[in-house]
């Protein structure tokens, strides 16, 4: 019987809230516990049991590994929020804030090791290739956090290597998550890099698309502070394409507009600047054609592969216009 | 063929020198080699590979796990000195104080992901095994790194949390890389538990001798500064036996000679305590007493099992006095 995303979802929440992380000593358990019942969108784990049951397989097959990249993505927010010292994460303060730098290091340490412990549940033939790629990821994942902390004092990104950077730092893991539920259907090789090239188009969709609601949404649809990319100068995907679109006298202004220290008016002037350079138009069209691509997944599924349309649900929903 | 102690040091170092770290983003890499090329004893691939072929296996067959255990526990000394605070490793600068906190945390968690894609190269049909002990190792290291900073805040610590503690810090990824060489070596569960417990034996006796040392040992030979424990005011093995073998008099004494300012007269101060107290031949018994324990594992080998003598060396001289 295939699910819903939402009953998906509802399981891997109960899954989660019974993870047995009731260990000591508690400095290091409780706040593993706190990091992992913060909610979020579980996407990871979502899109994996979604491609599982898509090809063919039992949801309770694919839903410890599905846990494991669970757990291995908030391992990096974690890890993330000491190194970008962010006070706040869903509404609520990050671990190294709540405790201290030390108790987040060692607590994502062991949510790392944790996650392949929940990735070797998996009784799957075709473990060592979810094993591998789950390293390879991980891997790529520590890249573009590394390479995103870079561009912060890195004088000139280009728009390519901004796109590898945040194909390592946010689409793999959404491809190896697509990619890992296809190899617990034991699909074929080509189409299980089919799925993943599908999730790589998806991730990058996504993240640019959250780069434009920073900037364009609604406060209060998007949860979180609009503007705080332009606030904090973050070299995001419009930040870039404003300055390979602006001529010299519009550079200038640009540069004018993000010294500015009024963070209302710095915000306000940033984004007319962006209005009148077409950043916003130029970032949807990219994500359009990210889409674009993307959709040739589904024309091209094997032969007896019929219920596609949750996977495509939930992926068209990361790259929908929300204002 | 079976190798000694020193050739199989030496594959190792020339296989560590060889792993391909010349990835990008460099500020991601070179900590790592830097990390990875400071030397060291190579202890935990070194009993690896001898326990492997002591059992009969290849030290080909154990190779890559060996260095994944090597690559785990180099990745836990880069986040244990940003934690601990340590500006000097083996005599040079530890990666967080060479660079940044943040090199150090994502370098350390690509080593982490990296010590896996080593371990699942090895193609033992015990591979699940393996990978299940090093996940429950991998936490309970972490889970004594926690222990350790608790006890530094922790007005009173008994010698069975201390020695609970050093347990999980020390001696399970020693036991741990014993018994991955018997798993490769593909001997019964029996006979691989009891490698498991010699190593744990084996591992507190080691770290009571690196206690010890830190308070006696001739500074060339050991290599470091002595008497930085008592500085300090580390709750080691020697710490809490003083306090538990001194009468009210000698506790009041003990703790004015934590409290003085001045390190050499500090150390001076301590150690003439110590051996008031008799608290170096107190921990030189229990160093005997593990040792002991540990030695009826050889009398115990299956049949069949010979060339033993190159292990035994190499785990007496953890546990020998070198003073």
């Amino acid at each position: 019987m295939k699910h819903t995303a939402d009953q998906i979802r509802r399981t891997i929440e109960e899954t989660i809230a019974r993870l047995p992380l009731e260990g000591e000593p508690p400095l290091l358990y409780q706040p593993i516990r706190y990091a992992m019942s913060q909610g979020g969108k579980r996407l990871r784990p979502t899109l994996l049991i979604l491609a599982a049951e898509m090809y063919g397989a039992e949801a309770q097959d694919a839903i410890w590994p599905a846990i494991g990249l669970e757990v291995f993505h908030n391992f990096t927010l974690v890890h993330d929020d000491i190194m970008d010292q962010s006070p706040i994460r869903r509404g609520v303060e990050t671990v190294y804030k709540k405790w201290t730098s030390s108790v987040a290091i060692l607590s994502g340490d062991t949510m790392f090791a944790l996650a392949y412990d929940l990735l070797i549940r998996s009784e799957s033939s075709r473990i060592r290739e979810i094993l591998h790629l789950f390293n390879r990821t991980a891997i790529e994942v520590c890249e573009g956090q590394q390479l995103d902390m870079d561009f912060e004092s890195q004088e000139v990104v280009s728009i390519d290597e901004y796109m590898r950077m945040i194909r390592l730092k946010t689409a793999v893991l959404l491809a190896a998550s697509l990619k890992t539920g296809a190899l617990i259907a034991d699909v074929e090789r080509n189409e299980a890099d089919r799925i993943y090239d599908f999730g790589i188009c998806i991730g990058l969709a996504f993240q640019l698309m959250d780069d434009l609601l920073d900037v364009y949404s609604d406060e209060a649809l998007f949860g979180k502070k609009t503007g705080n990319d332009i606030v904090t100068n973050k070299k995001t995907f419009l930040y870039l394409k404003a300055f390979e679109l602006a001529n010299a006298r519009q550079k200038q202004e640009l540069e004018q507009a993000f010294s500015t220290s009024s963070p209302v008016e710095k915000v306000t002037t940033v984004r007319a600047l962006y209005d009148e350079l077409g950043v916003r138009d130029a970032t949807l069209n990219e994500i359009q054609r990210l889409h674009q691509i993307s959709e040739s997944f589904f024309d091209n599924l094997p032969a007896g592969i019929s219920q596609s349309d949750e996977l495509h649900k939930v992926t068209l929903g990361l790259v929908e216009r929300k204002f």
